[in-house]
């Protein structure tokens, strides 16, 4: 089937970053469908989400992109509209989505997969277009909206990660969470799905009123209560807490740690908080036996099985609020100023 | 603390096999309380809960015992009435329940857990009193009743094992389990908690209706529909399931295996249907690369996640019926006749 | 870099199996140098390996294939010579191989890597040269000769699955491996590597006393001593072989299994003795909750970890003979007759 | 059988700590053979291996025993020389270890088994005599010296839970391993037996060269090469390494984690070099996906695979010096100087 001549050449809208770094440099453009390769399709993109990685690319501190032009954006999902040479298995017509590292389709974490990476080294969703391998395709389930699917994508694969591969979580487990931004509503949401029960910080009320409706059990404000982790190990029964969506890093972690209940698992994602130049104190990882890891995204895998466990529970992520796409630059904005519960989606 | 003195000596109700067998074998007996040995405890028993492996013990066919009295009985639930010589961490009145292989604490099934194995090797819960070791107690969550915990026991424990230990069970997973008898009923509980989907089948249409309202997604009568594989196969879109409970063993195995998923793993529990030379057909093993994998109940820390999981999650084991403790011939013949759907429990 | 021009158009030498099918099909023909598609490689063939996959793809008993034409062969070595558009990593002169599934990477088996399955439904290494997508290719390490890496493939790929992905090989554990051919083999080789220890079977004393040579422990002439399982079993002191690399299938494996120790692990590898309508007693599996799973080759990070543990242990694959190029018919006549012991390699 | 009898009430030889702290504090005291609780038998001591453990406990550095008197040693091996009622299978004259943990007989870490640890909550090997549960009981296979078996106790089963249950070594992986101690050369031994590849530091040069002939691949002086773990690094190709047995604990870490290859796994033991206060930088660890574990000795089961290790693969544990008995205060000396490389035994 060649598929493949139906937009070339036709011009579509697209946010570009270039040379130049930080929010501003964001711009609307307008590209022309390119040719399609073997192996690969063509998306009409329906949604996209938006994560502090995007953040980050724009501001030139995530991956080697420097000097060429990108599309930015790693979550998204869409409407399959042309296929290229060889791909079997995806029809006109597919809703779709990928995980970001398009090469991982399985198996253990591997620094060859930033090679194709979504919205940095690779344009991403950010676009009425998009170019995906049909290799990192997930068919969205029938009752899934794009937005919904959008949603889940690199946030709900991280907490994935985090909760079963490393986490091992079975149903009575203790979770503890930080924050409520979209990684950990997501955790939030994948434990109270699989029957764990969850702790949750904020430094608001009213995000922690949320996440109660959520299914947090308990929820504790970091702000007017400075030893959070005491309080969420009290409210184990002493025992503490089996794992951890450590969503802050290295300037929580050791508070975190002091949470845990013996053998826990910890899942570290990085320094929105702390600078990789502070130390952390590790003598309650020694005592309890605590297992700690830096965590990267996630599989193809990853990112069918939690479409899966939402579609098939019912549950839809929790979005924040949904931007039109010729308003991404002021939805990049409502991110960076943390005033959201759950995900920020574009839709359109 | 020496709490040895309060009963020693006076005389409490049991039931008790001796060398004859058969269903007809069991008595009803006055033991006098013994001395309680360094490192175990005496519990008043409250609940008892019955197994096929109780009838299987009564007719001979398990364990090794053959000539001396035992008092049957693996699962059951009661309060410290007095502690042995060297016991940390007991208080009387703690309410406790133990895995019947009493030394398998934690950590692979090996075979030496047979020779302390309650109501086989070792006298069982059919009675007013039971010692137990103490590392081998669980104690019972606040809010969960002596029936309740009785009634997960064995066929708690050999469930679990099948789907978090071999199946590592997670949110979105189909889960195949056969019959309405209490390990069946209490997978599909435990599935249910940790957002799997479960399918179900049974030779009556009453009892798919319990398993519905208990969260069962696909439900089979296979008496009406005997290409049930198939059935259930095609509910999953073709794919199969990840997970089965097969508790009849080599008589349904070939078409358990024709149900699977990829991958999908199957713990085989025994041989209540089918006769251990009649040989099973194992192509969709292969072709699957499905797991299968014998199972013989559990350990200690997996009696105490599974009552975790329930109590936490506020869901209590199906129970079918109840019965007195002197009654208990009754109940052990209401279970040989398997009209029930879930748990038959021994109270008083 | 488009390295892409070089040989295009010129001609070379493979064999091909057409429509009809056994082993008088194989014909050697004249191919044209393809284009290289994007993200793949053209790799100079300097040696392959042969496996009963190969007959029985000959034969029509294996995949889809039925009416194109098609290069056999899964596992080979050789030089990359072109290098196609968007192909990062690998340079000309790359001594490489691969994964005969060459779409999977990582993880788990998954039925879909059967569509790009060397020498079944994509042209295979007994050829001049091949076509291998970048992303499947294996470096060989610098002092391996590439006829130990095809003779390592698919053979070794699959004692290694089920020695260490399933059968969580230790030093010290018992291995217990069906026969002298490909597999069985190298599945004493590797778990010679590890410090494991080895039982072995065959028809042949002159193959068993090679196996010896090899690292062999326990040696059984299963012509002579058809209770070959009994006597492998009283060899590890009454307890039984902790992996079973069941080479056969079903016709051994109701023996195999009575050899097991508890907990034991099983890769069910075929059906090359057996029909699938052969039953299986299970009883044993129940008995000693025996994990058995179906086997079907591996990725190529396995590959990959294979050719290290060869290289940096300075072990070779134990070659039973290399026939030149234009001897393929001969040497797929060979390995038919099953007199070989270990790979039977062409080089050329 | 009741073998109470044999040697109650006759004096034996130990050595005991008292209320007062510090390596002086140990004395050669007479003591009368206890009565054998059931459960428990008599060994008579052959050998007692040393560990940093030991001095901490004599420093009051470890667990909570304060005034009591206690025989520490925590690793020994003797011979059955009485029985106490209810001991299955064990037989007078049974060679024997056990794990100083006594009540991990299997499975996962838990700070329970900080109750009964030989030489700190309970009596230990520094003895003449020592009682032991027999379900703790480790069975000496019949090649294995008293000495060997003492050997490798704590630190052989501490340096396999890092290699084995937290490492899943391969053959061909890289192993990093820190210092001469006795933890340190078992990790290197084992990672050798099972074919893995191994890098080792010291601040000697004759230690270093001890450590080649050993099967050490890689080995770095630490104190002319500061930069170790670059060296390390280059040493592995550019990749890293696999495992890391984290010997010294904080004041190394950040190093160690400078070394590894993605998804690598480190074992932290303790805190022999560094302050719980300092803090360990963890940039490396998020962006190579690192596991971090600490890790607190292992069970039973763990011993007895180890023993199976060493003596199928007919190697002994590096042992540095043997001490008569009644020179233990000089051998724990001996210990605190650290200039051994290997194990220090007491024999007698």
């Amino acid at each position: 089937m060649n598929t493949n001549t139906s937009r070339q050449g036709q011009p579509f809208q697209a946010f570009e970053i270039g040379a130049q770094q930080g929010l501003d440099s964001l711009r609307q453009v307008t590209r022309d469908t390119p040719d399609i390769p073997p192996g690969e399709v063509l998306v009409r993109v329906r949604a996209a989400a938006l994560n502090h990685r995007d953040l980050s690319i724009l501001k030139g501190q995530y991956g080697a992109r420097k000097s060429e032009t990108r599309v930015p954006g790693g979550d998204g999902a869409g409407e399959v509209v042309a296929v290229g040479e060889g791909v079997d298995g995806v029809q006109l017509g597919d809703r779709v989505t990928a995980p970001h590292f398009v090469r991982w389709i399985d198996g253990e974490y591997d620094p060859a997969v930033f090679v194709a990476d979504l919205g940095s080294s690779r344009d991403g969703w950010l676009s009425e277009y998009i170019l995906l391998p049909a290799a990192a395709l997930v068919k969205l389930p029938d009752g899934m909206s794009d937005e919904d699917a959008a949603a889940l994508g690199a946030a709900g694969i991280t907490a994935w990660t985090v909760l079963q591969t490393l986490g091992q979580m079975k149903p009575g487990d203790w979770v503890l969470t930080l924050g409520t931004g979209g990684v950990s509503i997501l955790a939030l949401q994948i434990a109270s799905i699989a029957g764990a029960r969850v702790a949750i910080t904020s430094s608001s009320d009213d995000k922690l009123a949320i996440a109660r409706e959520l299914g947090a059990d308990i929820t504790v404000n970091y702000r007017k209560d400075p030893e959070w982790a005491t309080t969420v190990r009290a409210a184990t029964g002493g025992r503490g807490v089996d794992i951890v969506v450590e969503t802050v890093g290295l300037a929580t972690l050791e508070q975190s740690l002091s949470a845990c209940a013996p053998n826990a698992r910890v899942g570290l994602l990085g320094a929105l908080g702390g600078r990789p130049e502070d130390g952390v104190q590790l003598g309650n990882l020694i005592l309890g036996n605590v297992i700690l890891k830096g965590i990267t995204s996630g599989s193809r895998r990853m990112l069918e099985d939690l479409l899966t466990a939402f579609d098939t529970n019912g549950v839809q992520p929790k979005i924040d609020r949904v931007f039109p796409f010729a308003e991404t630059p002021a939805a990049l904005d409502y991110l960076a100023n943390a005033r959201h519960v759950g995900k920020i989606v574009i839709a359109g």
